[in-house]
Protein backbone atom coordinates (compact mmCIF):
# COMPACT_ATOMS: atom_id res chain seq x y z
CA UNK A 1 0.00 0.00 0.00
CA UNK A 2 1.38 3.42 -1.09
CA UNK A 3 0.66 6.14 1.42
CA UNK A 4 1.06 9.90 0.75
CA UNK A 5 1.61 12.24 3.77
CA UNK A 6 1.72 15.83 3.64
CA UNK A 7 2.74 18.87 6.45
CA UNK A 8 1.22 21.89 4.85
CA UNK A 9 2.47 25.63 4.56
CA UNK A 10 2.04 28.59 2.53
CA UNK A 11 5.72 28.98 1.99
CA UNK A 12 6.98 25.29 2.14
CA UNK A 13 4.52 22.04 2.12
CA UNK A 14 6.45 18.89 3.14
CA UNK A 15 5.23 15.50 1.44
CA UNK A 16 5.99 12.06 1.76
CA UNK A 17 5.51 9.06 -0.01
CA UNK A 18 6.28 5.46 1.92
CA UNK A 19 5.18 1.91 0.24
CA UNK A 20 3.97 -0.49 4.04
CA UNK A 21 3.51 -4.15 3.55
CA UNK A 22 1.86 -4.54 6.88
CA UNK A 23 5.29 -4.75 8.63
CA UNK A 24 7.16 -2.61 6.68
CA UNK A 25 8.05 0.62 5.72
CA UNK A 26 10.04 1.90 2.42
CA UNK A 27 10.54 5.29 1.76
CA UNK A 28 9.39 6.19 -2.05
CA UNK A 29 10.01 10.06 -2.30
CA UNK A 30 9.77 12.53 0.15
CA UNK A 31 10.81 16.30 -0.09
CA UNK A 32 9.02 20.01 -0.21
CA UNK A 33 6.84 22.36 -2.63
CA UNK A 34 8.09 25.29 -2.13
CA UNK A 35 6.29 29.07 -3.22
CA UNK A 36 7.74 32.85 -3.85
CA UNK A 37 7.00 34.76 -1.02
CA UNK A 38 6.89 37.49 -3.77
CA UNK A 39 4.10 36.12 -5.74
CA UNK A 40 0.06 36.49 -4.85
CA UNK A 41 -1.67 34.43 -2.20
CA UNK A 42 -3.76 32.99 -5.32
CA UNK A 43 -0.54 31.77 -7.34
CA UNK A 44 1.38 30.74 -4.43
CA UNK A 45 -1.96 28.29 -3.80
CA UNK A 46 -2.12 27.42 -7.07
CA UNK A 47 1.64 26.03 -7.69
CA UNK A 48 0.90 23.96 -4.71
CA UNK A 49 -2.12 22.42 -5.82
CA UNK A 50 -0.44 22.04 -9.21
CA UNK A 51 2.49 20.15 -7.60
CA UNK A 52 0.66 18.39 -4.83
CA UNK A 53 -1.71 16.83 -8.34
CA UNK A 54 1.16 16.17 -10.14
CA UNK A 55 2.48 14.20 -7.25
CA UNK A 56 -0.61 12.56 -6.54
CA UNK A 57 -0.65 11.71 -10.28
CA UNK A 58 2.81 10.58 -10.22
CA UNK A 59 2.88 8.47 -7.47
CA UNK A 60 -1.09 6.63 -7.16
CA UNK A 61 -1.05 6.64 -3.16
CA UNK A 62 -3.81 4.44 -2.35
CA UNK A 63 -4.09 6.59 0.60
CA UNK A 64 -3.51 10.17 1.11
CA UNK A 65 -3.16 11.92 4.98
CA UNK A 66 -2.56 15.55 6.24
CA UNK A 67 -1.49 16.79 9.28
CA UNK A 68 -3.98 19.18 11.26
CA UNK A 69 -2.55 22.42 12.58
CA UNK A 70 -1.96 22.74 16.27
CA UNK A 71 -4.03 26.23 16.94
CA UNK A 72 -1.37 28.56 17.23
CA UNK A 73 -2.29 31.90 19.26
CA UNK A 74 -1.51 34.22 16.22
CA UNK A 75 -4.84 34.47 14.49
CA UNK A 76 -2.90 35.90 11.30
CA UNK A 77 -0.39 32.28 11.27
CA UNK A 78 -3.54 30.40 11.17
CA UNK A 79 -5.29 32.03 8.76
CA UNK A 80 -2.27 31.88 6.00
CA UNK A 81 -1.45 27.71 7.10
CA UNK A 82 -5.30 26.99 6.80
CA UNK A 83 -5.29 28.54 3.14
CA UNK A 84 -2.60 25.71 2.26
CA UNK A 85 -3.87 23.36 4.34
CA UNK A 86 -7.71 23.72 2.75
CA UNK A 87 -5.75 23.53 -0.65
CA UNK A 88 -3.60 20.33 0.46
CA UNK A 89 -6.94 18.58 1.28
CA UNK A 90 -8.46 19.82 -2.19
CA UNK A 91 -5.65 17.91 -4.14
CA UNK A 92 -6.71 14.79 -2.61
CA UNK A 93 -10.13 14.99 -3.07
CA UNK A 94 -10.23 15.86 -6.57
CA UNK A 95 -7.61 13.37 -7.15
CA UNK A 96 -10.94 11.32 -5.84
CA UNK A 97 -8.86 9.99 -2.71
CA UNK A 98 -9.87 9.72 0.63
CA UNK A 99 -8.76 11.72 2.79
CA UNK A 100 -7.28 10.92 6.60
CA UNK A 101 -6.26 14.08 9.03
CA UNK A 102 -4.05 13.29 12.43
CA UNK A 103 -3.38 16.00 14.59
CA UNK A 104 0.56 16.90 15.80
CA UNK A 105 -0.46 15.16 18.93
CA UNK A 106 -1.57 11.62 17.11
CA UNK A 107 1.90 12.04 14.78
CA UNK A 108 4.17 12.05 17.78
CA UNK A 109 1.65 9.41 19.65
CA UNK A 110 2.10 7.36 16.73
CA UNK A 111 5.77 7.33 15.65
CA UNK A 112 7.49 7.92 18.87
CA UNK A 113 4.72 6.67 21.43
CA UNK A 114 5.18 9.96 23.37
CA UNK A 115 2.27 12.64 22.16
CA UNK A 116 4.15 15.40 23.82
CA UNK A 117 7.79 13.92 21.63
CA UNK A 118 9.92 16.89 20.86
CA UNK A 119 10.59 17.77 16.72
CA UNK A 120 14.03 16.19 16.65
CA UNK A 121 12.82 12.67 18.10
CA UNK A 122 10.13 12.33 15.54
CA UNK A 123 12.60 12.76 12.93
CA UNK A 124 15.15 10.15 14.54
CA UNK A 125 12.07 7.85 14.28
CA UNK A 126 10.91 8.54 10.92
CA UNK A 127 14.58 7.93 9.68
CA UNK A 128 14.78 4.58 12.19
CA UNK A 129 11.58 3.09 10.48
CA UNK A 130 12.34 4.05 7.22
CA UNK A 131 16.52 2.35 7.46
CA UNK A 132 17.98 5.73 6.23
CA UNK A 133 21.19 6.93 6.82
CA UNK A 134 20.27 10.34 7.46
CA UNK A 135 16.86 12.08 8.98
CA UNK A 136 15.18 13.23 5.37
CA UNK A 137 15.53 17.14 4.58
CA UNK A 138 13.86 19.80 4.88
CA UNK A 139 12.00 19.24 8.39
CA UNK A 140 8.94 19.45 6.44
CA UNK A 141 9.75 16.45 4.33
CA UNK A 142 10.21 14.12 7.42
CA UNK A 143 7.51 15.55 8.88
CA UNK A 144 4.98 14.51 6.18
CA UNK A 145 6.88 11.07 6.03
CA UNK A 146 6.01 11.12 9.78
CA UNK A 147 2.05 12.06 8.61
CA UNK A 148 2.45 9.02 6.50
CA UNK A 149 3.62 6.50 9.33
CA UNK A 150 1.02 7.30 11.54
CA UNK A 151 -1.84 6.83 8.72
CA UNK A 152 -0.14 3.08 7.73
CA UNK A 153 -0.47 2.89 12.13
CA UNK A 154 -4.40 3.80 11.67
CA UNK A 155 -4.89 1.29 8.81
CA UNK A 156 -7.31 -1.34 10.40
CA UNK A 157 -6.35 -4.93 10.25
CA UNK A 158 -3.59 -3.40 7.46
CA UNK A 159 -0.80 -5.94 8.60
CA UNK A 160 -3.59 -9.37 8.76
CA UNK A 161 -4.85 -8.32 5.03
CA UNK A 162 -1.73 -8.70 3.64
CA UNK A 163 0.23 -11.29 5.44
CA UNK B 1 -17.42 43.87 -17.59
CA UNK B 2 -18.52 40.61 -15.88
CA UNK B 3 -17.29 40.79 -11.99
CA UNK B 4 -17.71 37.87 -9.51
CA UNK B 5 -17.37 38.46 -6.06
CA UNK B 6 -16.78 36.02 -3.42
CA UNK B 7 -17.59 35.92 0.11
CA UNK B 8 -15.77 32.75 1.33
CA UNK B 9 -17.02 30.65 4.31
CA UNK B 10 -16.57 26.33 4.83
CA UNK B 11 -20.12 26.52 5.64
CA UNK B 12 -21.63 29.09 3.52
CA UNK B 13 -19.68 31.00 0.74
CA UNK B 14 -21.99 33.91 -0.73
CA UNK B 15 -21.51 34.59 -4.38
CA UNK B 16 -22.17 37.41 -6.72
CA UNK B 17 -21.91 38.18 -10.75
CA UNK B 18 -22.53 41.89 -11.47
CA UNK B 19 -21.88 43.20 -15.19
CA UNK B 20 -20.74 46.66 -14.64
CA UNK B 21 -20.58 49.50 -17.67
CA UNK B 22 -18.54 51.85 -16.27
CA UNK B 23 -21.15 53.45 -14.84
CA UNK B 24 -23.83 51.00 -14.36
CA UNK B 25 -24.13 47.74 -11.99
CA UNK B 26 -26.79 45.09 -13.34
CA UNK B 27 -27.10 42.10 -11.46
CA UNK B 28 -26.38 38.93 -13.41
CA UNK B 29 -26.78 36.32 -10.53
CA UNK B 30 -26.22 35.81 -6.53
CA UNK B 31 -26.60 33.26 -4.26
CA UNK B 32 -24.65 30.77 -2.11
CA UNK B 33 -22.71 27.72 -2.23
CA UNK B 34 -23.95 25.80 1.09
CA UNK B 35 -21.81 22.30 2.01
CA UNK B 36 -23.01 20.08 4.83
CA UNK B 37 -21.60 20.04 8.41
CA UNK B 38 -22.07 16.32 8.37
CA UNK B 39 -19.57 16.00 5.88
CA UNK B 40 -15.56 15.81 6.20
CA UNK B 41 -13.76 18.83 5.57
CA UNK B 42 -12.53 17.67 2.23
CA UNK B 43 -15.68 16.64 0.85
CA UNK B 44 -17.27 19.68 1.80
CA UNK B 45 -13.97 21.80 0.26
CA UNK B 46 -14.43 19.82 -2.70
CA UNK B 47 -17.84 20.71 -3.08
CA UNK B 48 -17.19 24.69 -2.56
CA UNK B 49 -14.43 24.01 -5.32
CA UNK B 50 -16.43 22.25 -7.42
CA UNK B 51 -19.52 24.60 -7.54
CA UNK B 52 -17.32 27.58 -7.89
CA UNK B 53 -15.36 26.27 -10.89
CA UNK B 54 -19.09 25.56 -12.66
CA UNK B 55 -20.11 29.38 -11.74
CA UNK B 56 -16.86 30.33 -13.23
CA UNK B 57 -17.15 28.28 -16.21
CA UNK B 58 -20.41 29.17 -16.52
CA UNK B 59 -20.66 32.90 -16.35
CA UNK B 60 -17.17 33.47 -17.90
CA UNK B 61 -16.07 36.83 -15.14
CA UNK B 62 -13.46 39.05 -16.53
CA UNK B 63 -12.58 39.88 -13.05
CA UNK B 64 -12.46 37.88 -9.79
CA UNK B 65 -12.46 39.42 -6.26
CA UNK B 66 -12.71 37.44 -2.69
CA UNK B 67 -13.51 39.30 0.53
CA UNK B 68 -10.57 39.10 3.31
CA UNK B 69 -10.62 37.90 6.22
CA UNK B 70 -11.15 40.31 9.21
CA UNK B 71 -8.75 38.56 12.01
CA UNK B 72 -11.28 36.94 14.37
CA UNK B 73 -9.49 36.83 17.89
CA UNK B 74 -10.44 32.88 17.67
CA UNK B 75 -7.51 30.72 16.25
CA UNK B 76 -9.93 27.78 15.01
CA UNK B 77 -12.20 30.08 13.31
CA UNK B 78 -9.33 31.83 11.15
CA UNK B 79 -8.36 28.34 10.63
CA UNK B 80 -11.85 27.14 9.66
CA UNK B 81 -12.55 30.16 7.03
CA UNK B 82 -8.90 29.71 6.18
CA UNK B 83 -9.65 26.65 4.08
CA UNK B 84 -12.14 27.82 2.44
CA UNK B 85 -10.72 31.15 1.18
CA UNK B 86 -7.76 28.84 -0.10
CA UNK B 87 -10.18 26.67 -2.13
CA UNK B 88 -12.01 30.00 -3.01
CA UNK B 89 -9.06 31.65 -4.49
CA UNK B 90 -7.65 28.32 -5.67
CA UNK B 91 -10.95 28.23 -8.03
CA UNK B 92 -10.15 31.66 -9.62
CA UNK B 93 -6.62 30.51 -10.07
CA UNK B 94 -7.06 27.72 -11.60
CA UNK B 95 -9.62 28.78 -13.96
CA UNK B 96 -6.73 31.81 -15.26
CA UNK B 97 -8.47 34.46 -14.31
CA UNK B 98 -6.68 37.13 -12.20
CA UNK B 99 -7.67 37.19 -8.59
CA UNK B 100 -8.42 40.36 -6.05
CA UNK B 101 -8.43 40.85 -2.55
CA UNK B 102 -10.59 43.24 -0.45
CA UNK B 103 -10.66 43.99 3.05
CA UNK B 104 -13.78 44.31 4.81
CA UNK B 105 -12.73 47.82 5.44
CA UNK B 106 -12.31 48.93 1.47
CA UNK B 107 -15.28 46.94 0.81
CA UNK B 108 -17.63 49.25 3.27
CA UNK B 109 -15.20 52.07 2.30
CA UNK B 110 -16.12 51.61 -1.10
CA UNK B 111 -19.73 50.70 -1.15
CA UNK B 112 -21.00 53.17 1.81
CA UNK B 113 -18.08 55.54 1.51
CA UNK B 114 -17.46 55.05 5.43
CA UNK B 115 -14.90 52.08 6.71
CA UNK B 116 -17.04 51.15 9.99
CA UNK B 117 -20.49 51.22 8.20
CA UNK B 118 -22.95 48.81 9.31
CA UNK B 119 -23.67 45.26 7.70
CA UNK B 120 -27.39 46.60 6.91
CA UNK B 121 -26.26 49.74 5.26
CA UNK B 122 -23.67 47.75 3.26
CA UNK B 123 -26.86 45.52 1.97
CA UNK B 124 -28.92 48.22 1.60
CA UNK B 125 -26.47 49.93 -0.91
CA UNK B 126 -26.11 47.14 -2.22
CA UNK B 127 -29.80 46.89 -3.24
CA UNK B 128 -29.55 50.27 -3.98
CA UNK B 129 -26.89 50.04 -6.52
CA UNK B 130 -28.29 47.13 -8.20
CA UNK B 131 -31.89 48.31 -8.24
CA UNK B 132 -32.78 46.07 -6.52
CA UNK B 133 -36.62 45.70 -5.35
CA UNK B 134 -35.24 43.88 -2.02
CA UNK B 135 -31.94 43.06 -0.19
CA UNK B 136 -30.48 39.56 -1.99
CA UNK B 137 -30.67 36.80 0.43
CA UNK B 138 -28.53 35.14 2.20
CA UNK B 139 -26.48 37.24 3.63
CA UNK B 140 -23.70 36.40 2.05
CA UNK B 141 -25.07 36.60 -1.34
CA UNK B 142 -25.65 40.43 -0.65
CA UNK B 143 -21.89 40.51 0.76
CA UNK B 144 -20.27 38.86 -2.02
CA UNK B 145 -22.14 41.62 -4.49
CA UNK B 146 -20.23 44.33 -2.19
CA UNK B 147 -17.47 42.81 -2.78
CA UNK B 148 -17.92 43.10 -6.93
CA UNK B 149 -19.08 46.25 -6.45
CA UNK B 150 -15.91 47.34 -4.97
CA UNK B 151 -14.04 45.68 -7.02
CA UNK B 152 -15.74 47.67 -10.00
CA UNK B 153 -14.79 50.95 -8.01
CA UNK B 154 -10.92 49.81 -8.11
CA UNK B 155 -10.91 48.94 -11.82
CA UNK B 156 -8.42 51.45 -13.05
CA UNK B 157 -10.30 53.88 -15.40
CA UNK B 158 -12.47 51.44 -16.11
CA UNK B 159 -15.20 54.22 -17.33
CA UNK B 160 -13.03 55.95 -19.71
CA UNK B 161 -12.40 52.96 -21.85
CA UNK B 162 -15.98 51.66 -21.92
CA UNK B 163 -17.68 55.36 -22.30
Amino acid sequence: MLIMGVDPGTAITGYGVIEYTGSDFKLVECGAVRTRAELPLYKRLHTLYTDLTELISYHKPDQYAVEELFFNKNTRTALAVGHARGVALLAGANAGLDVFEYTPLQVKQSVVGYGRAEKKQVQYMVKTMLNLLQVPKPDDAADALAVAICHAHHVPNMGRVSL
